[in-house]
């Protein structure tokens, strides 16, 4: 282990008394995120205005941030682009990958997708209207209904129910194999382990940005395009800032240069300026190192909670090849249980119908933390304080 | 005159020895944003993490900021909502009305409307792939060019370049007695004159938040659906914040209550913050004083140009009725004269081929700055101080 990880934990601002295991749904503040936006806000923009553009670099920061991230995700340089959110991006990944590999028309995902994945597909089946469907299979059949029906594969590489992972390289070389092309959503994946999108060999490859990467609420999301692909693929959100150039205000599109063409709209600067500080945090990290770490607190936490809670059902697979960062339980009473842990520091969250999750951020959760959580949660459970009327009142839990 | 415009200059920072006539592109820093930010990081990400979105209202800021920017456009209450960029919300507006006028293939805008709407219209027809056509007239032909051929009208009430106003009520009563729907880009409405979008009947309107809002560097968008429309437009780009429900993870879609469904991913919350910083600056301001302050203004800087520059030609219409909050003069020479007049600390930009554009933003911008212009601008014409190699080179303008 090369990695200091007390250095990373230094690094972020958690709050006094907190258990932080939601770092999978907003990554917490990293210190040097404030100064940096106060930068933005002050040096770039109330001094440079509009020169900003050129002076600070905004034009480029998509690009030159994508390139961080490249790193994090195994994708070649100069391939990953910023902007929008995972939503439009899926819909990019999806409208230029069916495009793509005309004469079929199934969408084939699975039940664990993030449903805004589907819903993406579900619109843009609608919206081309020629028959395009999403078909959904349970996540164990995906590799089995691969077929030559099927144009795209659209899979998130970790449940975000479960934790459960799919085998990112078997399942794009079977879909090769008869002509499908891949579409891996990676929030769950990017920052949470080493990713091989140019080993694994997708085609397009989509994440978020605020969860295990730590840019703050709303922050942008990511793009991949496979090299092979970069000059074919044809978004169908065509904005200004994809076109190839965007300062001759052509009334014509023509694509931009490789990955360029996935910029849509205007780039937002802040969200950025906190997401390139967030990313400093890597430079020291060995993802081989994070892996391990993970793998440990995660076994740590199982083993803890199986331990001492034995009402409490493993929804995460027990193999670690076969899981991200994260370990979810199963109880019918989940929400309270999440509840009453909430009441006592340890940050969780709750996805219906019945799942408790717990995220295992390596660069700032540790072993101690693990076990004060698992103590918690086990005092929990051995006293029923979970069942109070408060912990059962639902209000909407993100 | 009720509005107190020494009081809303007071309210943003701008550099010692400029005279920023570039608010229409990038407006300048509230002071108050910094703190607004700053407040959203340390006591909102910072502190309250995850639990952010339901305690300090993340999750309903699209919308209470989208009510904001009601009052200013003429919208009813509830049916404006944030998100996304500009171009997307012209495709979730274009898409929808589409569908809603079955039967027809034309999208009509003009040559003035700015090219990203175009670019996102022809990438929807193109994805549509069932004759929709985008079809382009010169500005003063839209009135002519409706008929019973053309689905949708969509139009940018001001033209970027020249400044040349549509007429709003007049254009969108011919479009719907032909059975046009339309769909009006408000990018330099929003915040430059009273705008009406429910009194000129218009069915969808977008615009971008960073130009006379004063939200910063790629801060978000807005969308208007008419309330008439509401329960029946279907956004292309369906997101789970969309959802009816999006915390119930439902596999399929259905579409939210009213403009919720224009909502897509996860909301920008440092972006967001700052625009409603920049919004209360707007809470003093009497919008009809506004306007009567902008055409003072414009009119003094054309009588000061047009008797000091003989050699510059007005692009803007010269009657007030026909145009927005901006300037713009015709020069063959135009990118040096505006790189000359940065050099000298007035900052307005250039847009090809030969238009350079100055706009008028009374919040902040008086008499003494546009006498100053005028003085600047007439000396380095009188002098041909332009004609220099340094002020020819092309860099990229944003």
């Amino acid at each position: 282990m090369t990695t200091d990880f007390a250095a990373t934990r230094a690094q972020f601002h958690l709050p006094e008394g907190v258990i932080y295991l939601d770092g999978n749904s907003l990554g917490p503040l990293p210190v040097a995120a404030k100064a940096r936006v106060v930068q933005a806000i002050e040096a770039e923009w109330g001094e440079m205005l509009i020169t900003g553009w050129n002076k600070a670099g905004w034009m480029e920061m998509p690009a030159r941030v994508g390139n961080r991230i490249a790193r994090l995700i195994g994708a070649e340089e100069g391939h990953v682009v910023m902007g929008d959110t995972l939503s439009i991006k899926v819909y990019q990944a999806l409208a230029s990958a069916l495009e793509m590999n005309p004469g079929r028309k199934v969408i084939l995902s699975d039940t664990g997708n993030f449903p805004s994945d589907l819903y993406m597909a579900e619109g843009l089946a609608r919206t081309l209207a020629n028959g395009t469907v999403l078909k959904t299979v349970a996540p164990e059949e995906v590799m089995g209904a691969l077929d030559d029906s099927v144009a795209v594969m659209m899979v998130t590489e970790v449940d975000y129910r479960t934790g459960r992972r799919h085998d990112m390289a078997a399942l794009t070389r079977r879909a090769h194999e008869v002509g499908v092309l891949a579409v891996w959503d990676l929030a769950h994946s990017a920052g949470a382990f080493p990713v091989g999108v140019a080993a694994g060999g997708a085609d397009f490859a989509v994440g978020c940005s605020y969860k295990y990467l730590n840019s703050g609420p709303g922050g942008p999301a990511f793009i991949y395009v496979a090299p092979r692909h970069a000059e074919a693929a044809r978004p169908a959100l065509s904005g200004w800032l994809g076109h190839e150039a965007p300062f001759a205000f052509d009334l014509s599109y023509r694509p931009g240069r490789g990955i360029e063409r996935m910029r849509v709209g205007t780039p937002p600067i802040l969200q950025l300026a906190a997401l390139d500080a967030a990313l400093d945090v890597w430079d020291a990290v060995d993802l081989d190192d994070l892996r391990a770490r993970s793998l440990w607190l995660t076994d740590r936490f199982i083993a803890g909670v199986e331990g001492a809670c034995p009402m409490l059902t493993l929804a995460t697979p027990r193999a670690n090849a076969e899981r991200g960062s994260q370990v979810s339980f199963r109880h019918p009473e989940g929400y309270a249980i999440m509840q009453a842990l909430i009441a006592r520091g340890v940050i969780g969250d709750f996805r219906a119908p019945d799942i408790l999750r717990f995220g295992f951020t390596p660069l700032y959760i540790g072993a101690d933390e693990v076990d004060r959580a698992v103590t918690i949660l086990a005092e929990i459970m051995a006293t029923g304080a979970w069942d109070r009327p408060q912990y059962k009142t639902r209000a909407r839990v993100t």
